[in-house]
C-alpha cells in the first residue's frame, strides 16, 4: 500500500487559508497518510513577547528550557491542534501527534561538543509498528517536531530530518512517497523562472544539473537528503510548492 | 473489562514532582487506563505576562480568541505533552489528545444567552468508537480539555465535564471507575480532620450526609454529578486526592 507523507512548514503553518487547499489536495490521494510540520514565525514572536531571546550560534538556534516550552506551546500545542482541528473539518481524521505520544519518535539529546544546543533532539529510532498501528486504526497523523528521549524530557527536532526518517522507518511497510512542500512549485530549471519546474530527477540527471551550476545553493542539501531517502528504500520524493502540491506538479525524485 | 478513568487538575499538574507518584500508583491498576487533566496556573500566568486580560463573568472565565490561543499552548501543547513524556518514562504507553484527534470529541461553542463565553465548548459526543480503537492498539489516552466543533474551530471546554462524558460514553463498552483526584484524600466526615475519610457512600447515605450538613457547600455539585454520572452506567465514583490515589483509598461513590 502507497504511504503519501507531506512535510509543511514555513509560511503555509502561518496561514491556515493557504494550508487548507494543500490539505485538500493532500486529502485526495489514494492510500494512507502522513503529515508533518515545522513551525512558523509564531515561536520567535512568542518568545519575543516573553522576553525570551532568541539564541542562534551559527545559524543554529539554542533551545534552552524556557524556549523549548516555547516550542512545545506553539509546535505541539497550537500548530498541531489547529491543523488537526482543520483537517478534520475537510474530512480528513488526523491525530496529532509529538514523538511521546505513543512513543513514536526516541530521541536523544544532542551531546554538547563545542556548542551546547540545549534541549535539542536528534532522532535515535521511529516507532514503525505504532504508526502502523494508528494508520491501521484509520487515522491521520500529524508530527509536530517535538520528540522525547524516553524519560520524561521532551526535545526540540528537526522537522525535515523527522519527515525524512519516517519516510525511511515506513518502508519496511509500506511504499512511501515523501512530498517536501517547499515556496517553489519545484526544482526548476531556471531560478528566476518559476515556470521552469523539472518534472523528473534521478541521480544521474542530478550529477549533471549539479555540474551545469542548474542546482545550486539551498537545493543542494535538500536533493542530497532526497537521494539519501531513496536508498534507504522510499519509493519517490517530491519536491513542491504550494500551488504545485494541489495540482499533482513539482519535481519527482526516483531512483532508477 | 475495566477502564480505569483519572482526573487530574490544580497543583499537580503545575508540579510534575507531585504529579508523578500519582501516575506511577494509577499505571500500576488492572485494566485500560484513561486520564484527563485540567489546567494549572500556567495558562493564567503565560496571559498575564502577554498582556491578555483574564475575563471572569459570575466567576466563568471568558475565552476569546487570544485566551483561546493561550488555552491550546498550554493545555494542548505544555502540560499535556510533558504529562505525556511522563508517563512514557514510568511504563505507560500514552497518547495525548484533544477533542479533534482522531474527532474523539465533539462540541459547540455556547450560544450567547446574558453572556457570550467565546469560545468555549459545550460537549455534543464522546466518540467511544474512536477511543476504544486507541485502547485496544494499547494505547492510554491523554486528555487535555480542549475540544473542537468538527468545522474547524477548537474550543475551550472543562476538564470535569469531560470527565465525567467520557466516564459515561466508556461505559458502554467498559466497566468504568472515574477517579476526580481533588486536593483532600476524599469526602471528609469532619472538613477540618483529613483522617476522616468517608470509605463508601451510596445515594441513601449521601441524603443523610446532607441532612446532618456534614457535606456542603463545593463537595455537593461535585457528589451530585458523581450520582448522576452512576445512574448513567458508570460502575464507580472515587473522590481522591493526591495521596489516598496512591494508596488506594478515597470515597468510593456507589450504587446499591
Amino acid at each position: 500500500m502507497t504511504l503519501h507523507i507531506l512535510k509543511v512548514g514555513g509560511k503555509v503553518i502561518d496561514d491556515l487559508a493557504l494550508l487548507r487547499p494543500i490539505l485538500e489536495a493532500f486529502l485526495e490521494k489514494e492510500g494512507k497518510k502522513i503529515i508533518v510540520h515545522g513551525g512558523g514565525k509564531k515561536a520567535s514572536e512568542l518568545s519575543e513577547k516573553l522576553g525570551i531571546p532568541v539564541q542562534m550560534v551559527n545559524g543554529r538556534r539554542i533551545t534552552d528550557l524556557a524556549a523549548l516550552e516555547v516550542a512545545t506551546m506553539v509546535y505541539a500545542g497550537l500548530f498541531n491542534k489547529q491543523i488537526v482541528a482543520l483537517l478534520q473539518s475537510i474530512g480528513g481524521n488526523a491525530l496529532g501527534l509529538s514523538g511521546a505520544d505513543g512513543n513514536v519518535i526516541l530521541a536523544h539529546q544532542r551531546p554538547v561538543k563545542e556548542i551546547d544546543y540545549g534541549y535539542v533532539g536528534d532522532l535515535d529510532e521511529v516507532n514503525a509498528p505504532a504508526i502502523h498501528r494508528l494508520l491501521n486504526a484509520d487515522f491521520t497523523p500529524v508530527f509536530c517536531a517535538i520528540t522525547h528521549n524516553g524519560q520524561g524530557q521532551l526535545l526540540n527536532t528537526n522537522a525535515d530530518t523527522i519527515a525524512s526518517q519516517l519516510a525511511t522507518a515506513m518502508s519496511a511497510l509500506y511504499e512511501v512517497k515523501l512530498y517536501l512542500c517547499l515556496d517553489k512549485n519545484g526544482v526548476l530549471a531556471n531560478a528566476e523562472d518559476d515556470s521552469t519546474v523539472i518534472p523528473r530527477m534521478n541521480e544521474t540527471d542530478y550529477g549533471q544539473l549539479k555540474e551545469q551550476g542548474v542546482v545550486y545553493a539551498g537545493m543542494l542539501p535538500k536533493l542530497d537528503n532526497a537521494f539519501e531517502a531513496l536508498r534507504q528504500g522510499v519509493k519517490e520524493v517530491i519536491i513542491c510548492g504550494p500551488e504545485s502540491v494541489c495540482q499533482g506538479g513539482g519535481t519527482v525524485i526516483y531512483s532508477d
